[in-house]
């Protein structure tokens, strides 16, 4: 679709030259995103300031053109990937820390903000923002909260939700609106950041953050435990996870990704059944109690090893196996399919059992690991031809039926976007979608937001 | 208005003789809450399972008749009082406790549970539910949840939004629906559980909740501390929390309020400009240093005294002020004006500061106390006759636009109801309030489900 020539005036007037672009190559760049799926959008249009951002989607709105909000294409899911065409508007170039206030241990972000970049601006000041996808350096804020993206230590400190004060966005009407506060609790009206928060620019666009900051604790301390077994790592899991000691950070990797890491990373990466790294922090006079707590815990049928590092670079070689894995399923596929269930945690156990049988039941490769202290899974499936990749395709529905069954859920952290909405209908019930159907609505009457995008 | 008989005949036929009621003795006994408003229902029904819910809400709606939730009346908003008639659906014997799972750190309830009943139950286990309004006793989960009610542990805990996990819940369509999740993170598709906690039962009524647990810290310190004015003891306030111990309650108290309780409990109550109880948690070998990091904050200009309680006792008595306050306002104004407004921590001298020349200036007695380290502060009117209720009114208004302009916002944990819903254009935009009226019809396209109430 090439787009009429009173919206390219509006997009022209509005972002200037130099930020709006509909040459084959920009277009190009903006088609795809970490899924590798892709889609030309028929406009790029940058960002850096919220009134463009409404006149944009009102333009979009009157002349019936989808708007697709871009943070750093980091998701996995396909989320970014304009399948309707329309314009894409990135927020990179909108990437201002507007405000660092640890008074009220809070901090106001534009949404282009690196995650790296505002831990590096917080560190000084003794606070954090807790959610740490492993894609840090490179992945946006507005991406983070446009996905609940979490990571490891969410175990402990929570995801997007549990972090984010308010928030400033667009709705698909093209009007701005703020929701939330400047404070730590509020009960004035409804909860739209935490609608927001996960929406997948399917309900507005997020044009400013107010994000809760944590005090950074002085001290942290590293274990790595081996299994007999995936199964009596699991046990070990919800072991840890019973107990009021909260780890920071509880990774489960399982054989077959120990066996690729260590064909990969060498032999600083242990072979065994399963592994799992566990980090506790607090002050340090705490540490020592934490670790015991953490010890006990993690001892039972099946452990093997149990090291607690003792300094930095044992810390950073503890971590070595866990960091080799992702470049290591790249050379066996590079088509991997990249999965997040979660199941509740004392339902672990049956999980890698269960994803065990499949692997073996459909002849494809899989590989678990990933933040095992929130039932957080990431199945991978390496299929390494085409006919592998049906099969896996096949198998991956298997995999959603355990997660359900066993009272889980399709995604922790990477969302639905496009790859995971067929299988909406078996996480929710019709009127659950149905009421979902009806929020899009309120927030965009025309569905020119992200479309093809979370509801099926 | 008296309902038609084919509506009468299904409520009769669902909930049976013994759980529905037209007499005017239980009208009037459901007709008010702890706001003192009222107003008469033209039934009450007292449901026990969600079908019996998906069925009244449909007759309801067929005949276009009011549906109010009550939980147990503890609100001080109005949000349970029946303005527009209708039928009350008490939930006060729906009251299970379904499910205790330590391993997945939850719990799942029927709304009528008592949260002090919850917390006695979790105890064995080693865990809490964090929200702990001070009528904990008497409250309702449902309750809790429909109001966001929180209490003095939030400032460490979070509120119910930070802390349940997913619900089951009947929309103004009489469609029964779950949202949420049984796992401690999921990014599959809205977050209607936070949309629906505080929402004061004017989208869903809820019917079973997934709460999150944590576990319950063995050892517990508690420190007075008295300042000269309520300035230095805000501005103290201000230093506690922008260190990183977070203490689990960091209470304040005025002049006015420590007068009020001395008059009212005798001696063990100080007289001082201000008072903070503060309250740190953890494991026992931690206590120390908390407590170390917590006094040094505390100290600072206008510190008169600050107590270390060494026993249980001591505790307790150190808490007396406190506990005194409730009963002396009432026997100063049975008509007290009971606000919540909060600010961000930081500004809370100049709160305090405002709100000292606003009780000048309208000559009406204010007692200003509560959760200061959420920035939430109860500021209490107490009027003793007609007049000073008329300036009191007005004096609110000036008291509202003061809170909003230190950016702060008019409930932290009361919620809005009936009393403050004229106040939320002050806090909210027309356009947040626009969408927010979009959503209440996507859950409730007829308006049946707790009329004039929230949004103004």
């Amino acid at each position: 679709m090439k787009l009429p020539t009173s919206l390219l005036d509006i997009l022209h007037a509005t972002f200037g030259a130099q930020a709006c672009s509909t040459h084959e190559a920009e277009r190009l760049a903006y088609a795809y995103d970490n899924s590798r799926r892709h889609a030309l959008p028929d406009a790029v249009v940058f960002a850096q300031a919220h009134a463009q951002v409404e006149t944009l989607v009102r333009a979009c709105r009157e002349h019936g053109v989808p708007v697709i909000a871009r943070g750093r294409g980091t998701n996995t899911t396909g989320a970014t990937v304009p399948v309707q065409g329309g314009v894409v508007v990135s927020f990179e170039r909108m990437n201002r820390i507007l405000r660092i206030d640890p008074d009220n241990r809070l901090a106001v972000v534009e949404p282009g903000v690196l995650n790296g970049d505002l831990q590096r601006a917080l560190a000084p000041h003794g606070f954090f923002w807790p959610p740490d996808p492993t894609s840090s350096p490179w992945c946006s804020i507005g991406g983070n909260l446009a996905c609940n993206a979490a990571g490891p230590r969410t175990v402990k400190y929570g995801s997007p939700r549990e972090n984010t004060l308010g928030l400033r966005a667009v709705a698909g009407t093209g009007d701005g609106f703020r929701c939330g506060t400047y404070t730590s609790k509020g009960a004035t009206g409804y909860d739209f950041t935490r609608l927001l928060i996960g929406s997948e620019g399917t309900l507005a666009l997020i044009t400013e953050a107010t994000l809760k900051l944590t005090p950074k604790p002085s001290g942290l301390r590293t274990l790595r435990a081996t299994y007999r077994d995936v199964t009596s790592a699991a046990h070990a899991v919800a072991r840890i996870m019973a107990q009021p000691v909260t780890p920071c950070a509880l990774e489960f990797i399982d054989d077959v990704a120990l066996q690729l890491a260590h064909d990969h990373g060498g032999d600083s990466v242990p072979l065994a059944g399963a592994m799992l790294m566990i980090e506790v922090d607090g002050e340090p006079a705490t540490l020592p109690s934490s670790v015991d707590a953490i010890s006990r815990a993690a001892h039972g049928d099946g452990l093997e090893t149990l090291h607690v590092a003792q300094s930095a670079e044992e810390t950073q070689a503890l971590w070595s196996a866990r960091k080799a894995l992702s470049p290591a399923q790249r050379t066996i596929s590079p088509n991997k399919i990249n999965e997040d269930v979660v199941v509740p945690v004392s339902r672990l156990p049956e999980l890698v059992h269960g994803i065990r049988q499949l692997s073996r039941q459909h002849d494809v490769l899989i590989v678990t690991f990933g933040h095992a202290g929130n039932g957080n899974l990431h199945v991978n499936l390496l299929p390494r031809d085409e006919a592998e990749h049906e099969r896996a395709h096949a198998c991956l529905a298997d995999v959603f039926a355990l997660v359900i069954a066993l009272q889980g859920t399709l995604s922790g952290e990477h969302g639905i976007g496009l790859v995971k909405r067929e299988f909406m209908p078996l996480a929710l019930e019709p009127s659950t979608l149905g009421l979902m159907r009806n929020v899009k609505s309120a927030f965009d009457p025309d569905g020119i937001l992200n479309p093809g995008k979370l509801l099926p």
